[in-house]
């Protein structure tokens, strides 16, 4: 195995495609001899800064992505239930999971706080359940939640979301192998590419596509 | 080979995912002995029926929908180039695609107009293209043109694009397996389990998924 750039995997607990995503990326990266590097950002803050609607927001859009998760979950085998009540606020569990602490106890958090979110659990909107997960995964459950709630706990969330808008981000789970961004469970053959070195898109690629005009713009329907 | 509901293909020239959806749908139909019965649409109606944006209109999503297609055509090898502007005008071609004619015919036409915007070709927004396209399906290309533009041929666009959003549909490509709704290129293994009997999503999964209560709403960034 090499040492190689790690993937850093940026994800929201809202997300149940993150949720698979986090299930699949530690395998991709070992085949890989890479790390992963989790970084909690706040979707909807992605979604105001592109003035966008997340696929729960449009009603049969929702009940595609339930129908959709509970597919591509069950053809991965990755355990799915709903959580108790979706969208939820997932800004305390996000900010905990944003805290300084060791690489493994970080990948154990969120690993539990997924869990606890799309695997039956009671899910990440209440403070005790996040304490107690927090207290499973080794930390100090109480002192986490307020270190989560300082003025430096929000405002590490903040810098990773705004940071993850600098490098393009648009959704989640976002995969980042240096600059070069990645969207969503079907970007991982593409991944995988992309770290073999076979990445189809070239700049000269690239460049052929990016310079295109827009030839028509989108106008009420005639 | 039994007969089946036919995979009803709704599409919209604007759309590269749709593109190569078209070049695996006919394979995926073969497979269980149906047919595709395409539905051209207007998705720019779809997303001003959402108050949704395009993938082209996001920009850093228009950069990665351009490398994310470049990897999934090269992936099925099917052949894929920028087409000479985007977005671009697809209501002719739509409205040509939609006029009566044979099935055989109708799936020539599209083959061709689809070629013409994402093989390489002159794109289609230009009348002298659509025409001289549906002259090589076999159409008479100038009445073709006529026709397309007369009342009827516009209210016809109008209708499919409605039924599709009566149907749910939020996006191209969507395939129906009769009122069951599938969005994407990813959504193939999907659309197989179906028509094989052995989709995980049962009105009782559903049921689950549906009855969720939303426990927080989007707000502007804390």
């Amino acid at each position: 195995m090499t040492t190689r750039e790690p993937i850093r995997f940026l994800f929201d607990f809202i997300s149940p495609y993150a949720y698979i995503a986090w299930k699949q990326v530690h395998a991709v990266a070992e085949r890989h001899g890479c790390r992963v590097e989790p970084v909690p950002i706040l979707f909807a803050a992605l979604l105001n800064a592109h003035g966008h609607k997340g696929p729960a927001e449009i009603p049969p859009k929702r009940i595609y992505t339930f129908k959709h998760v509970v597919r591509l979950a069950s053809r991965l085998g990755v355990p799915l239930a709903p959580p108790p009540g979706h969208p939820f606020n997932p800004l305390l569990a996000l900010r905990v999971s944003s805290l300084p602490m060791a690489d493994d106890t970080r990948r154990d958090l969120i690993d539990r706080l997924f869990d606890a979110t799309w695997a039956g659990g009671p899910g990440v909107e209440d403070e005790q359940v996040v304490a107690r997960v927090a207290g499973e995964a080794g930390l100090d459950g109480a002192g986490a939640i307020t270190q989560a709630r300082s003025d430096e706990g929000k405002a590490r969330l903040r810098e990773q979301t705004d940071a993850a808008l600098a490098a393009g981000a648009f959704g989640v789970p976002t995969m980042l192998v240096g600059s070069e961004l990645f969207w969503g469970n079907d970007s991982f053959p593409d991944v995988e590419l992309h770290l073999r070195g076979e990445d189809p898109v070239t700049p000269a690629v690239l460049a052929r596509w990016a310079d295109r005009p827009a030839t028509a713009r989108r106008s009420p329907r005639s």
